[in-house]
């Protein structure tokens, strides 16, 4: 049997535990689980792409199958560099789900081999998002629970500067 | 490496083209891929179950990895039963979104093991379901590009017995 | 130029003020406007055929352009017997809207020459349906500024006899 | 300043986790709130209201300010009646918030004075209902962490007679 | 009886008949209401905060219980210093819905002891939002009806210096 | 009878076989389809307003009672001007929706004589969108069967310059 690879795309800034929540669930299903970090470069994030990078390797370092890439164009075209036939999306709430289903309906168009596999967010990290925990970590709110701990560490540090 | 099982549930009265889409790409992921046919004694389906069946049979006959069976109990017991790790389901609205990561929350607080993994329907079937096939061939309306070949007859003989 | 035919199918069981809201802005835009009141064995309506379309007769009796008609088969064979290029449904919430999209889907593809047009509901009646005002009714809760007078007699009628 | 009276209405059939959450909650809000156990002679529930009653009231015997009912008519005059001015409801999901607003929306008409106030499930129960959990328990599955423990051995009993 | 308090938040740039009809709403239920206005340094707001706050206390000028502030931080702090237990907000649509329950799951998270409660806003203004009355003074459309004429007055004098 | 005359707002940038699919079919239904194009100076645009306008003119050639025009103010102010009674909409998902039921609203509130119709996107073109098209095409994605042949060669000049 060949390889089952797949590919889990996104911003990452910061990766929460709703992320690594995805990542742990999708490293048992297949075999190699790529974490791509998208390089927008008009977004302007509040981590570096090295920064957002090194904090999922060591969030993940318990998983031996899960590789931490950067990439920057488009996904169809980074999924066959890799040889990877699937892509994972984590699905919170219904704007999710349908800016979900359009992306992944053009990737579709883009590329018919290419399949997407939604997974549910688990309902306890149902309400969080990257940018919320930015905002709550910016008012000094404590988000120790709701992000690796190396990450709430990087963001006391990025805010408060101890 | 363990060979990756999956379990795609559903009434299938009757399989159409939506759930064969859906049905080719998650055998090209999955190393086994059991359709377990829901024997709902509450619900009065059109076709028997041995008929749904037969007919999911005959529409996916060329896909050697796929397995038609049908089942009663509850989905995680049936899914341990077959060593099948992953649950498939088909997503197109916001209804199904809803309910289906309802079903999903459930079987996961049931079995922490178990993964559902969530594929879009194509847009082009995006419309499609069973009861909207059956109340439109009740009616003489022609479904022929909607259903497979062999379900397009077995509803012709159904409704209208010439 | 030709006329513009439309057809505004339903239940109607009772016509509200929502459904009347929408006929009278849409009788504006096309030349002949049809309520086709759906004849559906299979649920047990609260006012018989002949009363529902009673009912809308009197509640549209100042639009000369409009016409009262019930229809048991498809939509779209109904369609093309009257001549109508257009089908016109309301539209409210969301749960409205996927079901909506799907019935305007399946009427393409049998005949794509049959367009669907939604109108939104006016805000004060979003959260009005025929099925709200049977319930209220029966409990003789007062419907009267939610459908037309004659509507209002005959839910009296039916549930107290006086 | 005058006591601050709630409703919180609905089937119970039976109470879950999620109810118990909702009703903890709004305790706190509101100086009396009682629970009104619908008697809905249309269905058919597992348990009746006489057993329905009796499970809520062990399920919130530790909370003195709550008060289990029944009623069959209008939710408005049943609030009358308490000299209540405010209906708790709880949301879950998009299709719950629809029908939610809809129901809150006709009440606000028949009533002006009658305020309701939604309150979100927890996410841990957010994908937790009544039918689900008859469901489960119907195949014998485990319900002990979605109900009250009164629940769990009611719906044994019912199900499995031992 | 100790005294309800609650906090109603927002941008209120400027506030509009929807915002007004919450607020009277809510201060028939709770005993003192807060209208705290968000001073977000990162949007760019039509009305200053100062402008902001002075509409709101003109608007409101008939509610005795109802008190305008400003706020910087976390909801959950300012509404600690209050002794507030509750937090107000408005729903209109399903976007709405998916954001406020996240942003209400964070507060729970944050401070359990803090309650959100959702109240419908009036059909008549369910398609109301700030933004949408700004874009469309701008352009000299006539909001009258849509805002208090305190702001309608203060619209004209922003976008038309008469 | 009077000419019936319906106006298709939109940003165009630039038109994809989404648009020009509800241009073609809203044609059959009105004598006279305008298609006017947002000046929208706040957002800063791919395609300038006159490259808009000749990319929509190349692609709708084919089309006898469509004009293409530009617009600054309110609609409602455009379409008197046009002795317009109808607007043209695509819906696609629920976002969409509530969107545009609230800007529908909101005309009918600044205008109750213009009536919006929204039209369903082809299933097939329901996940296309101007921003999509636009950023798979700055990858040099292939998109030449979501747009009009003239776009595609336009948007490899843009993004290309070859």
């Amino acid at each position: 049997m060949k390889d089952k690879i797949a590919v889990y795309p996104g911003t990452f800034d910061p990766i929460t535990n709703g992320h690594l929540n995805i990542i742990e669930r999708a490293a048992k299903t297949f075999d190699i689980l790529y974490i791509s970090v998208l390089n927008n470069s008009s977004k302007k994030p509040l981590f570096s792409l090295t920064e957002r990078m090194e904090l999922i390797k060591e969030a993940t370092d318990h998983l031996p199958n899960v590789l931490v890439e950067s990439s920057a164009g488009l996904l169809v075209d980074y999924a066959k560099e890799k040889s990877a036939h699937a892509v994972i999306r984590g699905l919170r709430a219904v704007s999710d789900f349908e800016y979900e289903l359009q992306i992944a309906a053009m990737n579709r168009t883009l590329d018919p081999e290419l399949e997407t596999f939604f997974m549910m967010t688990s309902p306890n990290y149902s309400f969080l998002s990257s940018s919320i925990v930015r905002e709550v970590a910016s008012y000094g709110g404590n988000v120790t629970e709701l992000v690796p701990a190396v990450v709430d560490r990087a963001l006391k540090a990025k805010y408060h500067k101890e």
